[in-house]
């Protein structure tokens, strides 16, 4: 597990409701080292597998989704909250940890049996990216594994992933 | 301007409201070479200048910008929608298109001094990106340049912007 990140994850409390301990990603950002350090980390993970496409989730999955699909060479797809996507769309209603939401993919967005790596900041109690999972797989392709930045471990938030393979840089109990 | 980008840019009619001709640039991030191709445009133009972090603008400038921002080892700092940001911040309200809305940074995300490029997918009446330079500004920060990938000349956005240099990488009239 690499070190250098869990300093540059700053704890909010009461965020966005009473009782949350929001683990805030963006001074991990605005550091140039330890933004470049962790999308080498997430390339050089993926690097040698052969894949179609990162699958980014909005809004803070695009920042280290797009880096790495840049950095691989892939064509990246944008799953966004409802009402966001211009053309035809597939949708999939789901629990968050505080309240409910809607994900949607454009229905051109992956060709069957394309490899994709599903990218977001944080997995706290794994349902939005259990969404975004059915919504690849509801296009015919396949979640090669689910990347975070921050894994909330105490959530258990992998479990609702099923067979997906599940990878974190760091993790919090 | 590089002829490579229009083609991957969609025309929806009416959305998200009756009479817009929404320009969708998910084709263009879903290839690959172009996606690249794209990154590298905007990589040129900045390369040689000296650059203290990139902003991007919630939600489809975080795929650009946090691209380029890992191009050119930088720093990332999202301009969020209001209340997504989870520290202090600073907001502004603005006119949209269609609408109005806040945008908001957090007070700790630039220094004085610090020179930026505001990166966005699309620019259309400026408000958005306005908005954005009165926030970089706000704490002290000089924007270089506000970068796009698409701009809807008719709407004259660039005239929003003052004293800001506009780039972008291919107009639609």
């Amino acid at each position: 597990m690499p070190d250098f990140i869990k300093p540059f994850i700053r704890n909010i409390p009461d965020f966005p409701k009473p009782g949350i301990q929001f683990k805030d990603i963006t001074p991990l950002l605005s550091d140039q080292h330890a933004f470049r350090r962790t999308i080498d980390l997430l390339e050089s993970r993926y690097c040698l597998q052969t894949l179609d496409r990162i699958v980014g989730i909005d809004a803070r999955g695009f920042i280290f989704g797009a880096a790495l699909a840049d950095r691989l060479h892939l064509g990246f797809v944008p799953v966004r909250k409802e009402g966001k996507l211009p053309a035809d769309t597939h949708d999939h209603c789901y629990a968050l940890e505080y309240g409910e939401a809607v994900l949607e993919i454009h229905t051109d967005a992956l060709k069957e049996g394309d490899q994709v790596v599903v990218v977001d900041d944080l997995i706290a109690t794994g349902g939005t990216a259990a969404a975004t999972c059915a919504l690849v797989e509801k296009l015919g392709a396949k979640v090669v594994e689910c990347a975070f930045v921050v894994e909330l471990e105490g959530l258990k938030g992998r479990e609702k992933l099923g067979d997906s393979e599940v990878f974190s840089l760091v993790g919090f109990g």
